[in-house]
């Protein structure tokens, strides 16, 4: 019902096989088919093909335990980072503490949220559609307003995938991947007729990681993909050059804190993504 | 010498064809030729190949003339955008005012600015390459400390290109372009070997213009450029919509004011931008 305010529950990526305890054998021996569970669908009244869901982002209880993994074969240098590695996160309150001295600002969001491709079938839940899902936006936080196309009677909204905190590009393929409690509240606009998409933040989105300023590497060329992976691998150098970090360490924290940006796309034959790394982040 | 501060005249992307009265007829007549002069070559003793060159962004003095403009065939929609468009600005202080009612933070840096590549020949100077160039990395503002590769001896390092404010990804393929006096100190990194340019920005990039909060539009595909192209198209349509805009004026608002960000990159094969339009420039 339109106006309606709903709760989820809503599980970790890895549907419960990773918790407080998990270890490296617990990420080896990871169930793909259980991987990215949603909650839901929600059937929304009224909601109509070419309509949009509005989504008001209100509120988000955290597990205060989550993880962040390099998961084999995942990833934007997955052809480089080869083993399974594990970061177990406890986190209450405002930061989660990746290293002694280094923390980053918690900052929760739905990781997969979207309606029901009206296309017949089973779909996997990995790729982001026109309908939403695994967008991993990491400013869908409280107090955001989302804008879904619908494309199947009652819309069929799920949620999941919850965030404990993302950079932009979520580069490593994992965030603070954490249980929580959503509350949203559903709304609808007739014939909005979007092609994508759409959202409404409150206020600023990086206040609260910036005020150290940042450290930005680049990656330049003709594809945007391949830059991005330059930027982050001179990230990584950066991380091990200025605070030690071995690579794996530094390609999680880029996963986490760190924001890939395109800052010209113009300037043929070659654009150029700049990848910022918030100094708040060690203290 | 490193240590040494060196003050540039820097000329608009024009090279001074584009001024105060400049008409659409100035914009078709054009002279390519004339187009993005750079400042330099400056020769810094002790710069070596492997090296990184320390630029120290230390100031701006910009002329209070600007302009923007959409060129056939220039931009990431040409093929949709095919008639010439100027705007000429006017400003002083903190502010540009696009149309009434619509201003833009005054935030001043060099589109261009880099060192000699080492490979032979003459060089286009319209795509940034590792040694830097024309990056429009719309960060690079006072108090910004910029590493850029050096590849031939003594760096040969030139700026040009000045803007008074720029989106990142710089859409329409012009910014505010605006001559200005820029003050540069330089120094050395020894056998750095950075494979692109990194800087490292001395606060927050974005509170000059995020206080009210984010309108924001997605692309999502398997090819970031596309997805770029249709999350600056979707934002064309909600400038219409929300602020009756024609498309030509909210393209080029857009590349002035507008951020793309990689909000995704690892959840195949669909990656999602977003793009970001700070609410604060309405009045």
């Amino acid at each position: 019902m339109p106006g309606e305010t709903v709760e989820f529950e809503v599980l970790d990526a890895s549907g419960g096989q990773l918790g407080a305890q998990a270890t490296l054998d617990d990420l080896r021996a990871l169930d793909f088919g259980l991987v990215n569970p949603v909650t839901g669908p929600v059937f929304v009244e009224g909601a109509e093909p070419g309509d949009a869901l509005i989504v008001e982002i209100l509120e988000f209880a955290p597990s205060g335990v989550g993880w962040t993994a390099n998961i084999p074969g995942f990833g934007l240098l997955a052809d480089e980072f080869h083993d399974p590695y594990l970061k177990v996160w406890s986190y209450s309150g405002d930061f989660a503490e990746f290293l002694p001295g280094i923390r980053v600002p918690v900052r929760p969001f739905p990781g997969t949220i979207g309606n029901a491709p009206a296309e017949a079938g089973q779909h996997s839940v990995v790729p982001p559609r026109r309908v939403g899902g695994n967008m991993d936006i990491r400013d869908l936080t409280a107090g955001t307003r989302l804008y879904l196309p619908v494309e199947v009677p009652g819309a069929l909204f799920s949620v999941g995938d919850t965030h404990a905190a993302q950079g932009d590009g979520e580069v490593c393929g994992t965030a603070i991947e954490s249980a929580m409690r959503v509350t949203l509240r559903f709304g609808v606009q007739k014939q909005a007729n979007f092609q994508a998409p759409r959202f409404s933040t409150p206020g600023p989105v990086t206040r609260h990681i910036d005020a150290g300023g940042y450290d930005v590497t680049t990656g330049i060329g003709p594809d945007l993909f391949e830059a991005s992976r330059d930027a982050v691998r001179s990230m990584i150098d950066h991380l091990g050059r200025e605070y030690q970090l071995d690579p794996y360490d530094a390609y999680l924290l880029c996963s986490v804190a760190a924001d890939l940006r395109i800052s010209e796309i113009v300037d043929a034959p070659n654009w150029l993504v700049s990848f910022y790394l918030p100094r708040a982040i060690f203290q």
